[in-house]
């Protein structure tokens, strides 16, 4: 099956935003077994968007179309779907009483742009969007599937996977595909590559291996195309196991799984509470750990010490410490993480000082200087990093660093 | 001048990387009046690229073409332009003497793949890439220019900046463009369109506008398009004003600023510094704070009390209170705040206490729940919101929202 992805809206032509919904769709078609022939951005523009829909029907079996659904004038998809489709608007009782609960329970009346939001094309299927007011569209013509979903980022992720993918699975005209993903912390990706060469040259051919490295790990995605799903799964599973037993310290979790979520749950099984202490990272791991659905079962708060005066009044750092050392040093994160051990009353705590950067570095600490410490049951460890001069790049890595350092005293603890 | 821009390569099809260079070329052509009309991308395919190249000749004047001039097999633009041009491959002394001298300069010996880069279409005008060994081509047919460019993000930026565009202004065929980003918090895309509707009615024809909505602000966009930039400024800038006048309380900043940046100039110039205190937003405050590059000029911390224990104990909220009327209440979010205020010593607080979801709600208090409070000089205010049911997006969209209320008080007191 091949698919071209429409978006469309102004912001994008004009470079103020990044089409970041197209690469994450095109990520998940390619998961699907869908193969992106083309991604096209048009104008919130009759004539453009009708044009860009004929060239696709032409061209491909699938077009996701994103974007140009709210409820303002220039939001004019709709239009120009009824005009390619040759239909008309019609008031959809359905998606009506979505917009309406959704204001009633903000406590906001309904004007006239939220009504029209329930207008949709008569000659398509309504496909219902439970995180905003525009629902998605599904249209068949000619052979190919035509979809349109909104453009907000949350919401298209959130239609797309429970909603369009499923549905699109469902034609029978896709194939079957199975993924595994590997998370893997602690090795760069050029000397993991190394340590699982023969594992990746032995791989049977028709299983596809990828290396996805982020800023806070690398991910192995093991992916193979197929007729029998159930046999495709056991045959990924049987290597994904090999690799287990191949690197088993640097893998931290499977597919979904995110780092804050294994550590929870590690924490969970051990009857153990967690704290952090942050001040370059500035509230970021903290936030990372309550993303967490049930966090509240594991971590009991974190301080920001932004200041020096609050890392001696409620950390007790020792402020002869400060002067000697400065604030970004080994004595310092060290007694951070022990004083909130104490303050907080839990298990483990970590702490952060740092320069984040643009501006405070020095000769002898740059600017990307990080002091990360870890505070157990058993003993504190400290560790200093150096990474680069992104502000916002620096308190990510930094906040990935301290979590995988927690885990794996965790792990050494039980 | 209406623009193309083509982008070539599987990587942006499968998802692997987000297409940010479309996005800075756009700016860049947009910053220079030159109108991005669409953009495209396609696979290393002979077919597909001359699609592509075929089609924009037919809409635009100017068309953009990044990726597929390595020396690898998979990368096939040059012989897809010689077929679109009707041109053969010649080598070009100038482009060698520049692969040779970087070669020699890292002790790199040439092979064929790299003598390779030096041939290049006949019917071109080959411009000079410093800072890499494939050049720039730039072509011209029935009034529309082709140039293609490397796709590596550094050399395209540097080969459009200092060689392209001026050589593109030169043509005389370029227009004056003058864009105005307008932040609002506080009203709904649906309201805040009624409110200005008259105000939007009464634009002048030739200045556009577009509402760009994300979880935490609409943006209102004016552009206008002509001869002279200093007038098309002075009268964006006219109706950027009678905007000012009519909506004061929902404008927060205007083209790059952010809210929490807003806060903190308002927080550096009156003198004052500000903490938060966190239960449902879990640090996520203290994250949009920091993440502004000198914001210790302002922020002296925060607490992250996701535990009823350390809301007592840390901020002297009333266990009584907490008992009567649960953590996710009135009374809770102002001790909250007034507590801060005296544990940090700081004239601004706020603090958070809701159901962020997906456990956790009752009939009386369903998850969304959220209960913010924010405590100043001179009186602390709180109110209640009901949000969603998304775990994430209730974090994000309550911490804009206690930023909103912070900014007003502040507004207020000065």
């Amino acid at each position: 099956m091949k698919a071209e992805i429409i978006t469309i809206g102004d912001e994008i032509l004009i470079g103020q935003i990044v089409d970041t919904n197209s690469a994450w769709i095109a990520e998940q078609l390619n998961l699907a077994g869908v193969e992106v022939f083309r991604i096209t951005s048009v104008h919130d523009d009759l004539n453009q968007i009708e044009e860009a829909l004929k060239q696709a029907e032409k061209d491909v079996d699938f077009v996701l179309i994103t974007g140009g659904l709210g409820p303002t004038k220039d939001d004019i998809t709709k239009t120009a779907l009824c005009n390619f489709f040759n239909t008309r608007l019609i008031f959809n009782e359905d998606v009506f009483n979505i917009i309406h609960e959704r204001f009633t329970r903000r406590n906001i009346d309904i004007n006239k742009l939220n009504r029209d939001q329930a207008l949709v094309p008569e000659l398509c299927e309504v496909i219902p969007n439970k995180l905003g007011t525009a629902p998605g569209l599904w249209f068949e013509k000619n052979n190919t599937i035509f979809v349109s979903v909104p453009g907000v980022p949350f919401e298209m992720r959130h239609i797309l996977t429970y909603e369009i993918l499923p549905r699109l699975m469902q034609t029978g005209r896709t194939k079957a595909i199975y993924h595994k993903t590997i998370h893997t912390q602690g090795l760069p990706e050029s000397m993991l590559a190394e340590r699982i060469d023969q594992w990746e040259t032995a791989l049977p051919a028709d299983i596809k291996l990828a290396y996805l490295p982020n800023p806070m790990s690398v991910r192995l995605r093991l992916s193979a195309v197929g007729d029998n799903e159930e046999l495709l799964k056991q045959r990924v599973e049987k290597e994904a196991a090999k690799l287990q037993d191949l690197i088993p310290d640097y893998i931290f979790g499977y597919d979904e799984d995110t780092l804050p979520e294994v550590i929870g749950r590690m924490l969970i099984e051990n009857g153990r509470l967690l704290a952090v202490a942050e001040s370059c990272t500035g509230g970021y791991i903290s936030h990372l750990i309550t993303l967490v659905p049930g966090s509240s079962g594991f971590y009991k708060g974190g301080l920001t010490a932004y200041s020096n005066e609050l890392k001696e009044n409620l950390l007790g750092v020792d402020p002869e410490l400060i002067t000697r050392n400065g604030a970004v040093s080994e004595p310092v994160v060290r007694q951070m993480a022990e004083g909130l051990k104490n303050l907080m009353k839990v298990d483990y705590t970590i702490s952060t000082s740092g320069i984040a950067g643009p501006d405070g570095g020095t000769d002898e600490k740059p600017v990307g200087t990080v002091w990360i410490a870890v505070a157990g049951p058993y003993y504190t460890a400290a560790e200093k990093f150096i990474l680069g001069d992104n502000r916002e790049r620096n308190i990510i890595r930094s906040s990935y660093t301290a979590l995988r350092l927690l885990r794996q005293m965790i792990l050494k603890d039980i």
